[in-house]
C-alpha cells in the first residue's frame, strides 16, 4: 500500500484486487503524517470517521467510479459535517449540506478527507495569504505553493489523495499546479454548480480540479458536471469522452512582441520546447497579440470587477476589518471609491476588448500559454505581496472574464529542475478538446507525478474523435 | 398620390407601374404639411434635398428593395448631413457617417426625411419628455405619444412614411406602436447595429423598427440585421423569411393573480379577445406567474441599470445640468449613490430572477402580453410625470433584461375605439416566430392602419414552416 500510486486507476485496480478502503484510508493519514505540512489543512477529518466511511461501503462497487477514492476539497466549498472558513477564521460557519458537486463526487462513492487551506477568500494566487500556517510548496519549500487553491494543489502533488477540489476566478485553479507539478482542470463556467461555494467573485468563479493525471482530472469533470437549477450561474455545458485530437489544429500562441516571462529566460526554453512538441504532433502554431488579453486580465482586480470581491465582504469590511487578512484588505478596499457607473463602463470595456481579440481568437481552435510566466519565492512575496502576485495571473486572470475553460498541465522539467507547466485554453465548452490534447502531452513530458516518484502515465487506449468547432464534425484520427 | 397608402406593396406597385419617386417625396411633405404637427420633426430635411436625392435613384430598380421609399429616423440615431440632438439640443452634433443600420437602408434605396422627437435620451415611455414641442398622439391627442420614439411612432401612424427607425431599451419600441394603432418591431438585442446610435443603457438598447404592418416590419428588420465587427454588442442573429406558424404553439400570458391593467377594464376585454383569437387558431394559453418578470421590470430604472444611463450624461449633469430635461435629471441621478457593488449584486438578483421564471418560460414557445396595461394622458403625466410612465412599462421593461425579442401589433380596437394591441414575446432568435405569429394576428383584427383609413392588410401567401425550438424542426403546416 505504501507503494501505490494514488491515482485512480491503480486505486481502481488495487481495489478490484480486494484491497480494502479502510487500508486505504490509512495509508492517506500515514502519508499526511510523513509529510507532516501543518499548512494543508484547515479542516482535516478525524481518522476514525473517514475509516467508519470507507468501511460504510461495504463490498466493491465497480459501478460506483469513486468507490474507495479519498479526495480534499478547497475550503471555501460546504462539506457537511465540516466548517467551511475560506481561510478567516471569524468567518467560519457550519453547513448543513455538502456543495452541489461534493454532493455528487461523494454520490459515486469518494470520501473527503478534509478541507484545505488557501489564500483568504480566494483572493490571490500565491497561497501565501493566509491567517492559518501557508502550506509548503511540494517540491521545493522555497517556491511559493501557489494559490489560492494551496491546500488543494499542495495534497494531491504529495500523493495523499489522487484528486481534490479548488476554485478558479482568476487563476487559483491553474497556478498552483504549476508550481506543484499536476494537473489543474478549470471548467467551462457553469458547468460545476456553485451551491455551497463561498464567493470570490460570483460572476466568474468555478470549482476546478487537481490531480495527479488529465485522465483523472477528466474523470472527476466528467462526474461533477450538471446542470443545476439552483444555481443562477449554471450552464449546460457538454462533457463529452476524451478523444484523439485532429491532428492539424491551430494552436494560437503569444507573439513574439507580447509574450512575457519577466525575464526568466530557463521558462521560456521550457516554453518554447512545448511548443515544438505541438509542431511535431502536426499542429499549426498562430502567434496571437495578446495585449487585448493583458488588459483583460488587468480588469479582474485593476477594474470593476474586485466589486465582486468586496460584494462578498461588505459588511466584515466596515464592521471587522481586523478579521481580513491585510493584504487581501488591500485588495478588497479598491473597491471603495468604484460606482455603479464605474462598473457598467468595465463591462463596456470588456466587451469592447473581447471584440479586438475576436478576430485572432477565431482563427484558432484553443490557445497554449505558460501557465505562468516566472516562479517566486515565499521571500519575493514577503518582499511585495502584491507585485509578484499579478504577474503571475499574466497567462490566467483574463481566462474567466473572456468565458474559456482551461487545463494546466505538466510539461517536461525545466532545465534547472523545477516543474514545467503549460496551459491550454479555449471558448467555453471545448473542456474535452483541451483536455485531448492536454493528454498528448503529458505522455512525452517524461516525468514523475507532483512531488512522487511515480512515473507519468502510458496514453491509454483512444476513443473517438472530438470535435473541435462548434459548427463542424472533425475528421476521426486514432493515432 | 394623395390615396396611395404608403405601405411598401404599394409604393412598390406605384413604382413599378412608372410613378416617380420625386412626386413620393413630395407628397410626404405635402402630408407632414396637412398633419401641421410641429412636435414630429426635431429635424426635417429639406425638401429640395430629400427630393434631389430620390431623382439620384435613376430609373426604378426592383433590386433595390426600398428604392425609393421615405422613411425618418430617431434623432439619437446619427443620419450624416443632420444634427444629432438625442432632444437635448447643447448635446447636438453633426456625425460624419450614417449609422451603419441607417446606411443598410439607403444602401437598400431607402431615403430619410427627417429626425424625430423623442423623450430626451431615449429615457421614458410617455413622449413629453422633450425640450422640444410635445408630438401629438397620431389618433387622440389627449393621449400621450409614447416615448421614448415618440416622433417615430406618430409620423407613421399618419402614413407619412412606412416605416422608420426608433430605439428600445425599456419599451421604447412597442408603447408608441400601442399608443398610435400601428406595429413595433423589437428585435433581438444584436441584430441591429448600435454604431452610430446615442445609447441610452448601452448593454439593452436596440434600434427598432415602426411600420404599419408586421410585413413591412419585418422587411425592414431583414434588411437592416448585420453582423457588425465595430460594434462590441453586435450578435449574429437568425432572420430567416416569416412563415406559417405551428398549429399548436404554447403560448404565456400573464396569469389571472398577476396581470394588470391598471383598473381599465376595457383593455382588459381587448386583451382577453385576443387571446380567445389564439385560441380559435389553435394555440394553447398557459397561464404564467409574472411575478418575477415584473420585478426584473423593475430593476431597469430603480436598480443598478439606471447607472447605465448615468454613464451617457455624467459629465453633463455634473457640469451642465440645466441642459437636462428635469423629469430626466431625476431619474438618472438615482444613479448616483450606486456603488459598483450595488451594480453586480443587481446582476446577480438579475440572475437570479431569470432562473426563477426560467420554468415557466421553458415550457412556452412565447408569451403575448397587453403592449401596455392602460392609456394616460398628457395632463396625467403633468400631474405625476414619474408614476404613469413606469406603469406603461408593466410588459415591456423586462424584455431586455431577459434578452427576449418582440413585435407590438394592433389588435381590433378597442369597445371605446382606442387602440388594441397586444406584444408577442420569445427569446433572442425567434424574431421569425413572433412577427410570423403577429402576421396573423393582425389580418383578423379588422381594422385600419395607424390613424388612417387605410384597411389593414389581407394574409398574402405563406413561405415555410418556422422552427419554433432551437433543437427541433417544426412540422410545417400551411394554413
Amino acid at each position: 500500500m505504501r507503494d501505490l500510486p494514488f491515482t485512480l486507476p491503480a486505486l481502481r485496480e488495487a481495489y478490484a484486487a480486494g484491497a480494502s478502503p479502510k487500508d486505504v484510508i490509512a495509508e492517506v493519514y500515514r502519508r499526511i503524517a510523513n509529510v507532516n505540512d501543518p499548512g494543508i489543512f484547515i479542516h482535516l477529518r478525524d481518522e476514525a470517521e473517514a475509516e467508519s466511511e470507507a468501511e460504510s461501503l461495504g463490498a466493491f462497487d465497480p459501478a460506483k467510479p469513486l468507490w474507495g477514492i479519498p479526495f480534499a476539497v478547497k475550503d471555501n466549498i460546504d462539506v457537511a459535517g465540516m466548517p467551511t472558513t475560506a481561510a478567516c477564521p471569524d468567518f467560519s460557519y457550519d453547513p448543513e449540506a455538502d456543495a452541489f458537486v461534493v454532493a455528487r463526487l461523494r454520490a459515486a462513492g469518494a470520501i473527503v478527507i478534509g478541507k484545505t487551506n488557501l489564500d483568504q477568500f480566494a483572493a490571490g494566487l500565491v497561497g501565501v495569504r493566509s491567517p492559518y500556517p501557508i502550506p509548503k510548496n511540494a517540491l521545493d519549500p522555497a517556491i511559493v505553493p501557489g494559490g489560492s487553491s494551496s491546500g488543494s494543489g499542495v495534497v494531491v502533488a504529495h500523493g495523499i489523495v489522487p484528486f481534490s477540489l479548488g476554485t478558479d476566478t482568476a487563476g487559483s485553479g491553474r497556478v498552483p499546479a504549476a508550481l506543484n507539478n499536476i494537473v489543474g482542470l478549470k471548467p467551462s463556467l457553469g458547468a460545476f454548480s456553485a451551491t455551497g461555494v463561498v464567493p470570490a467573485c460570483r460572476s466568474l468563479d468555478t470549482i476546478s480540479v487537481f490531480a495527479m493525471t488529465v485522465d483523472d482530472a477528466y474523470a472527476v469533470f466528467e462526474l461533477a458536471t450538471a446542470y443545476d437549477p439552483a444555481d443562477a450561474w449554471s450552464r449546460k455545458i457538454p462533457a463529452p469522452p476524451l478523444s484523439p485530437v485532429p491532428p492539424a489544429l491551430r494552436i494560437g500562441i503569444p507573439d513574439a512582441a507580447s509574450i512575457e516571462f519577466c525575464g526568466d529566460d530557463v521558462q521560456k526554453a521550457s516554453f518554447d520546447a512545448t511548443v515544438a512538441r505541438l509542431k511535431d504532433m502536426g499542429a499549426a502554431i498562430v502567434p496571437v497579440d495578446f495585449t487585448p488579453l493583458y488588459a483583460v486580465a488587468r480588469m479582474l482586480y485593476e477594474g470593476a470587477w474586485v466589486a465582486e470581491r468586496h460584494a462578498v465582504i461588505e459588511d466584515r469590511l466596515r464592521d471587522k476589518p481586523e478579521t481580513v487578512h491585510p493584504v487581501t484588505r488591500t485588495i478588497v478596499e479598491k473597491a471603495l471609491p468604484l460606482t455603479a457607473t464605474d462598473a457598467f463602463r468595465g463591462i463596456y470595456r470588456l466587451k469592447d476588448l473581447i471584440r479586438q481579440a475576436e478576430p485572432a481568437l477565431a482563427s484558432v481552435d484553443l490557445l497554449c500559454v505558460p501557465t505562468m510566466p516566472t516562479f517566486y519565492t515565499v521571500a519575493d512575496l514577503e518582499a511585495d505581496p502584491i507585485g509578484p502576485n499579478s504577474r503571475l495571473g499574466t497567462y490566467t486572470n483574463f481566462v474567466n472574464l473572456m468565458d474559456m475553460c482551461g487545463i494546466a498541465v505538466p510539461v517536461a522539467a525545466r532545465s534547472d529542475s523545477r516543474p514545467g507547466s503549460v496551459t491550454l485554453l479555449a471558448p467555453k465548452g471545448r473542456d474535452s478538446l483541451v483536455a485531448s490534447l492536454a493528454r498528448n502531452l503529458e505522455v512525452v513530458a517524461g516525468r514523475t507525478l507532483g512531488a512522487t516518484t511515480w512515473p507519468s502515465p502510458a496514453l491509454s487506449q483512444a476513443p473517438n474523435a472530438v470535435s473541435v468547432r462548434d459548427d463542424e464534425i472533425a475528421i476521426a484520427v486514432c493515432g
